[in-house]
Formats: C-alpha cells, sequence, structure tokens
C-alpha cells in the first residue's frame, strides 16, 4: 500500500502535500478514537471500560500534542500565507487545519485535562443521577462543567457573546444571534401549525400501533432491508445495536450505524436506522481523493443533522415513503394486516407534546431545543444558576408545550449532552431540520420529481444529489460556503415553514 | 479516572514510576492496535481495508518514534544502571523496555517500512496462491522476506547461528541449538509411540463423528457452556466469529477469543475455543497492579502455547474431561446418541498423520513443527534456496510421517506465517506443548489430584495454580526465569515424554 499516493492529485501543492503526509498520524489516531468508541458502545464487555478510558485518554493527548508540534503549526502557517496559489481542497485544509489548532492552543493543557477528568466522572454521575431522578447529585457536576465552559469560552475568545465561543466549536461560524433569528423565524410557524394540528385531530396524539410487540430478529431483518432499500452499501458499513442509537465513520470505507431494539412500537428503531443512514451516506460519499485526511469527515454537526433529518423526516415521513415502503413492512410484521397505507402514515406522525426531547415529533421538537438553547445561553452568560435550572426548564415546558414534566428524570436530567461537557451542541439539531427542508425544495427546484422517485423506490438521484451538492466535499468548505454553494443561497428557515405547513395543513393521503 | 495511580506500588522507584508514566502513550496505541487487529478479523466490512491499513503503518510508526525518543532511552538507561535497588517489577520493565529499544534501534527505519510493504503484499499474495496452489507465484514474496529476515538477523546480532536472532524476537532467549537440542530428546519418543499407537488401533485413524453435521447456533451454545464451565469470565471477555481462531487482550479487563465454525466435525471449533480459552485465562490473570504496562502481557509466545495447549490437551482431551462435559454435550447434540463417553473419548483423541499441521493430532504435530524449523534455520543460514524449499517439504513430511501432499496448498503454501515475516515462530509451538505437559506433572507433585478436580468439574485450583505460578506476572522474567521459578526446574521435555507414553501407550479408558 502506498500511503503516500492516497491523496495525490488533490493536494498538489507543496506545502498542502508536506502538511497532508505529516500529519497523517493524527488521522490515524483519530480513526483508532473512532473504532473505540464504535466497540465501547456496541460489543466491548464490561472489564473493558477502565483500560479503554487509559487508552482513550492517551491518544487524545498524543493527537493535541501532534496538532501543537511547533513544526506542524509553522508548516500551517507558511501554507495559509500561500493559500492565493491553492485550490480548494488545498485551501479547506489549512482552513480545517488551522482552526483546529487555533481551538486546540487557545486551551491550555490544564483546562483540557481538568475538562476531561470532570466529564468522565459527570456522565457516570448523570447516569446515575437520572435513574433516580436526583437533580442535586449532578448538580455540583453541572457548576463545574459550566464554570469550565465559561473558561473555554474566555480562553476561545469572541466578539459578542460568549456562548458564540461554544457555538463556533460544534458548527464553525454559528453565533448566538443567528440562533436566535433561527428561531425567531420558525417558532411562529410551529406555535401555530401545532395549535392546528392538535384542533383538526388528523395526525393522532395516540396510535394503536404503538402498543404493539415486535420480535426483534423480525425487525432487525426488516431494518436490513429498509436499508438496502435506500442504498446503504453493506459492503462499506455495518448496522449493530446499542443502547442510543449512533453512526461512526472509520474512513470513506467504513462507516457504521446502530440502532435499539424496545420490542414494541416499531417505529423508533425504524426511523433510528433511516436517520443514521442519512448520517452514514454523508460520510460514506465524500470524494474518495480526501481518504485519510482532515477533509474526510462531515463539515459540522448542523450540515451532518441535515442529512439525517433529510432521510427521516423529508424522505422517511412521507406518504410516497410509506407506499414505497409498507409492502416490505407488511412482508415480515404480521401485525400490520388491517392498517392502511394512511393509517401507517399517521402512526409514523404521531403529533404529541411531550416532555422527552428524543421522543418528540417532527413538529414539537425544536421547542426541546428551543428551551435548551435559552437555558445554556443564560447558564454562560450568567443571568441563569445551576440551582435555577431544573425550575426554569418545567416551566419553560410548560409554557411552550403544555407539559409539566412529573421529575427531574423526565426533565432537566434527560439528556447525556451537558455531562458530556457538550454545551452548545442543541442548536444544530435545529440547524439540521432547517436545512433538510431546504434540501428538498432546491431538488424540486433544480431537479424536481423527488417524491416521484421515493414513490417508485428509486433513490439513487436521490443519494447522487446529495453527493454532488453537499457529501463530496467533505469538510472542504466552511457550512455556510457549503450551503450556499450546494443549495444556490444561505440557510433559509422560510423552506423550512412552507414544508411544516405543507405538511400539516394541507394533508395530503398516502 | 486517575491514571497515574493505576500501578501504585508495585513501580515505586521513582525512575521507575517515571517511565511507567513517560511510556503509557505506548501502550495506548499497542491497545488501539490490538483492537483494530480484533475488528479486522471479525466485523470489519471489506470496505474498510485499506483506511484500517494506513491507520495501522501510523500507529506502528508512532510506536516506534515513541519507544526510541532520546529521552525515554536515557531514562531507560538510568534505570538499568539502578536495578540493584529495584524490586523485582521495577526490574522486569527496565529488562523489557531495554530489550524494545535493543530490538527497535537495531533495525534500520528502511528495513522497517520496507519489510511492513512487503509482508502487507505478501500476505495477499499467499492467499491467492494458496488457494490456487501455485508456489511459482508466492516465490518472489518468500525470496525477499528470507532476505529481510536474514538482513534483519545481521542488524539484530547473535552469537552462534543467524537464526538464533529471529528465535530470540519470539521467545526471549531461545537459540537454534536450544531448539535441536529439544527436538532431539522428544522426537524418538514420538516416532516410536506413533507407531505403536498406529498398530494397536485403540486411537482411530478415522471416526463417524467427523462426518457428522452440526447446527451452527446449537454449536455456538455449546461453547458457550464449556468456556462457562471451564471459567470464562464473560464480564471480561468474549467469543466471536472469524476464519482462524484467535486471542486478543485490550487489556487484562477484557481479553477476546474467537473461533470458527465449519458446519462438520464439531471437535474443531469446540477444542478452538478450549485452546484460545488459554491463552486468554494467561492473560485475564495477570495481576491488575501490572495493568496498562509492559509487563502486562503474557513473556512469550513459547509460554502462552503451553497455557493453551495445557487447557487443550492436558485437560481438554483427557478421559476425565470428556466425562465432565459429555453431559453439556449429549444435552445439545441430540447426533451423540448411542455413542458411549470412550467413542468420544477416542473421537477426540484419533491419531492420523496427515500433511495439515493444523489438523494434526496431539501425537503427530510437532513433526510439522520440526520440518518448518529444519526448513526454516537452513533457508536463514542459506544452506537451502526458496527454490528448493517445495521438495525439501515434501520430502520430509514424506521422511517424517509417511505423507506426500499432495499439492501446495497441502505442502507449503498452507501456513500464512512466512508471508506475514514470522520466520523463527514455529518453534514456540513446540515449546509450548512441552512445558504443558510439565506443568500438569508439577501440579501433580505439587497439589496432586489434578484429574479428580478436571473430572468433577472443578477448575478453580487448577485456574489458581495457573495464575500463581505463571500468570500474575506478566513479562516481569524472562521466560526461563519464570519457568524456573514457577515450576521449580528450567523446561524440562522429559515430562512430555512421560505423560505422551502414558496417555498414548497406557491407555486408561474414561
Amino acid at each position: 500500500m502506498a500511503v503516500g499516493d492516497v491523496s495525490r492529485g488533490v493536494f498538489v501543492h507543496p506545502l498542502a502535500s508536506e502538511i497532508v503526509e505529516r500529519i497523517r498520524p493524527i488521522w490515524g489516531i483519530e480513526h483508532a478514537l473512532s473504532l473505540m468508541g464504535w466497540d465501547g458502545r456496541t460489543y466491548m464487555p464490561r472489564g473493558g471500560v477502565e483500560e479503554r478510558a487509559i487508552a482513550r485518554a492517551e491518544l487524545l493527548v498524543l493527537r493535541r500534542r501532534l496538532l501543537l508540534n511547533p513544526e506542524t503549526v509553522k508548516l500551517v502557517e507558511n501554507a495559509e500565507e500561500a493559500v492565493d496559489d491553492m485550490n480548494e481542497f488545498e485551501r479547506g485544509l489549512v482552513r480545517v487545519l488551522k482552526r483546529n489548532i487555533r481551538i486546540e492552543s487557545s486551551l491550555p493543557d490544564e483546562l483540557v485535562y481538568e475538562r476531561a477528568k470532570v466529564t468522565e466522572e459527570a456522565v457516570a454521575v448523570w447516569e446515575n443521577a437520572k435513574s433516580s431522578g436526583n437533580f442535586a447529585a449532578f448538580k455540583p457536576y453541572l457548576e463545574r462543567i459550566v464554570e469550565l465552559a465559561r473558561k473555554m469560552a474566555e480562553h476561545l475568545g469572541y466578539e459578542e457573546h460568549p456562548y458564540d465561543a461554544l457555538l463556533d466549536l460544534f458548527e464553525e461560524g454559528l453565533t448566538t444571534k443567528k440562533v436566535e433569528a433561527l428561531f425567531n423565524s420558525i417558532m411562529p410557524t410551529l406555535k401555530l401549525t401545532l395549535e392546528k394540528v392538535r384542533a383538526s385531530g388528523y395526525y393522532p396524539e395516540r396510535h394503536p400501533l404503538e402498543d404493539v410487540e415486535y420480535q426483534v430478529p423480525v425487525m432487525d431483518k426488516v431494518n436490513r432491508e429498509v436499508l438496502s432499500l435506500i442504498g446503504f452499501p453493506w459492503e462499506r458499513g455495518r448496522l449493530d445495536v446499542s443502547a442510543h442509537p449512533f453512526t461512526i465513520s472509520l474512513g470513506i470505507g467504513d462507516v457504521r450505524i446502530t440502532t435499539r431494539y424496545e420490542g414494541v412500537d416499531f417505529r423508533h428503531t425504524l426511523y433510528a436506522v433511516i436517520h443514521e443512514f442519512g448520517h452514514a451516506l454523508y460520510e460514506l460519499q465524500i470524494d474518495e481523493a480526501l481518504k485519510a485526511t482532515p477533509l474526510a469527515s462531515g463539515v459540522s454537526l448542523g450540515v451532518h443533522e441535515s442529512q439525517s433529518r433529510f432521510w427521516e423526516n423529508i424522505v422517511g415521513r412521507s406518504p410516497a415513503f410509506v407506499e414505497a415502503v409498507s409492502p416490505l413492512l407488511r412482508k415480515h410484521l404480521g401485525f400490520l394486516e388491517g392498517y392502511s397505507d394512511e393509517e401507517l402514515y399517521r402512526y409514523f406522525n404521531i403529533v404529541r407534546p411531550g416532555p422527552i426531547r428524543v421522543e418528540a415529533d417532527e413538529l414539537t421538537y425544536n421547542f426541546h431545543i428551543y428551551l435548551r438553547f435559552k437555558i445554556e445561553k443564560e447558564l454562560i452568560e450568567g443571568s441563569l444558576k445551576v440551582d435555577e435550572v431544573p425550575e426554569a426548564w418545567n416551566s419553560l415546558m410548560e409554557e411552550l408545550l403544555g407539559v409539566r414534566p412529573k421529575n427531574y428524570k423526565e426533565g432537566v436530567l434527560q439528556d447525556i449532552h451537558w455531562s458530556s461537557g457538550a454545551i452548545g451542541y442543541f442548536p444544530t439539531y435545529t440547524i439540521g431540520t432547517v436545512l433538510a427542508a431546504q434540501i428538498l425544495y432546491r431538488y424540486e427546484s433544480v431537479k424536481g420529481g423527488f417524491y416521484d422517485s421515493v414513490r417508485s423506490r428509486d433513490f439513487a438521484p436521490i443519494r447522487e444529489y446529495l453527493r454532488e451538492s453537499i457529501h463530496r466535499w467533505g469538510s472542504t468548505f466552511k457550512p455556510e460556503e457549503l450551503i450556499e454553494k450546494g443549495l444556490g443561497e444561505p440557510m433559509n428557515p422560510e423552506y423550512y415553514n412552507r414544508y411544516i405547513m405543507r405538511k400539516f395543513l394541507e394533508v395530503k393521503l398516502p
């Protein structure tokens, strides 16, 4: 195997090709960390936890040390001065490395290590606190995590709001102001639509299929057939089982997804699989020339989520998809006898305001994100104390969705994110939802016949469109540039509003 | 997690504890490489091969770079001067590192990279050559590999024979002379015993159970129950499926084994599992204080193989074990009806000279190793050319076992070892076989009642004995020191001769 030849033809500028060679050990470490992440959540025996944590910590330190190596930093600085002579991939390489170096070098070692230590403990504490609903146990950890996040924001720097520095970690270029503008654009439509939907009753709040149990091996077969139908390349990926579904890329040729099987209410495992397929397809369709470089991954969480939501909601929860997939479902799931395609569509599109984000439907999901955004922003700016979060959470939930969590497990303790240190992450879910709708409208205006393709099980043109407009570039362009280049205009939440109103107010039967 | 505390209490000398901290990234890399090895042979999709090879190559280079870092080397040199003030673990740490540094530093970068490149290609070429029986395709690779091995021997240095340098890589301290002495001690007994066994006919050459097919899921259940019976700790390990059975340690808390299912002749998969259990138990019973250090692995291939052969042959192929395990087998394998325990014992102990090493029985196995040892030694000293190997192989096989391979697939192309660069590895199998018998006799003289324990399914005292005498020390002592310390005397092949004669000539019925 000629490692040096992997990316030939794309990284031709001498400085760019020198960088690619020089930093490949970092890619090797990241590959190993991804594999550890996959293994830890799928097959690792319990006894492996402690040594895995040691190995992981060592590799993270090594990665940081290699990235901040003075010669590497100098090389990237030199390359930056030469970007005018570089192609778009080479410029992308320099941009991504400069950003990673800026982030890593602005955070002092002690802060990085303290954060790693605190969050590792906090995740374990949170798990226990969640199952017993005991916020007091988690509170001191959340306080330290918020404190560390505020320190991080100061080190990272920001122009207007300290929360901006954290948002940027997950979505390059995102700011508090942009998130506020985004919610201001979509919340009125969501509120209005939700009211009307609940008044009309077409989309049910409950459906008998929710209580129907399935056989796990049968459902596993269904999931695999659905994945084959929409085009999952089995020779370049896997489907496994984990407590929480996820996607992990070990390279363009090996992208793995997971789902879980609760044994009842089969839409959950089915839509988890379709969601993760969207994430996986992004990683699988990155240009092979970017293999084993820092550009060989999705550019941001928001763009990534746009891909998963696109397949889950825009494709998967449409009447056309129900028509496409229902023969397959009926073949394996005997209990569907007596349910028409329309009934299946209604089951897949239950609209029920509830306290739990991961159980939320298409219409109420963004209310959950808005709540977390508000609380995070106030925590970081210091206008809300950790002490006050549980009550703020419950009141806001009641105000937004008319639901008051019965306990902290259903409230402030439901998400893992904060315990793992991820503050500033949630808004990327909303960006993803909004972009997913925009992709649909762009597809319709450029190519047309989207739902005809879905209905006739012809998913290849859709995959190709995504490859050409988004996937192939990996992290070459900043998220905002990629959107503008791929979709012909910046992110525009009006498409999402239009999609929501069309779907939920002008009901089209399957 | 307090990484620094892991090994507290064992590495107390300031230089030793500094070393342990300093080299932990190497352990982290080795953990990652092990996980990649496991994944690559169990679950990795085909599309992942190329990027996995890149990541692996990068981590191997990083590992070498960290080990040969001048500050690390200096620290180990300083520690060496202080060994008189150190405990046995600290001295073991210094010995292992000094040895690793000596090996790595004596091999120039170019040689290491060329070897990695050649062997990676050669394994792929060998696979094809084997399936088509085409030695000519593999020949140029074997020539380069032998040439590289001879170069390595020169760089590594040796006192008497260049092959010594290669033997030492797999078994610290092993020499050509010692291997010759070993074979001289055991071959006459094996030859004589084999003749007598074939004349007597008690141990069959063929058994009807060889042709009986099994259901894979049922056999998987049997294997798991047998593992539970002999004491595999499921919370600290796994059983998976791979093309060739293997054991891999990701740490003392996570040791994974595999087997394969051919669907017929169930003793193969059953004894593969028992064999790998022996390897796994060694890694699982290393003292926890050695966690995440270079001492946390079995000390050599020979000692490792003694553990696997001990469980496979000394325990597993005994009449007492047949008695212990047969109710479990009968419960699941309906086709055993009508076969007595004695018949099962005979089936498990078929003696049939054949051309294939991995299918060889307890009595003929070492003939295969002797053949490879002779050929390797002559290749390395230059008295045999690669051209001449196929014929030398076939003639020697005929001379030793009266069997002439029908083709090169059954002959010179059967093993993966040479294609992967492993020349000097085979003799460790014989060391393992011989030591396994010695452990039995030592157990009998120190504790007694070995086969009573086996018969009554009481494997805990056996596991405990192995832990105390061998396992707990990891790589703390050189193989020869460990044997003498653990078994009260140096390796002595007479125990093996005694075992062979007792088992095969004084037949005890189950």
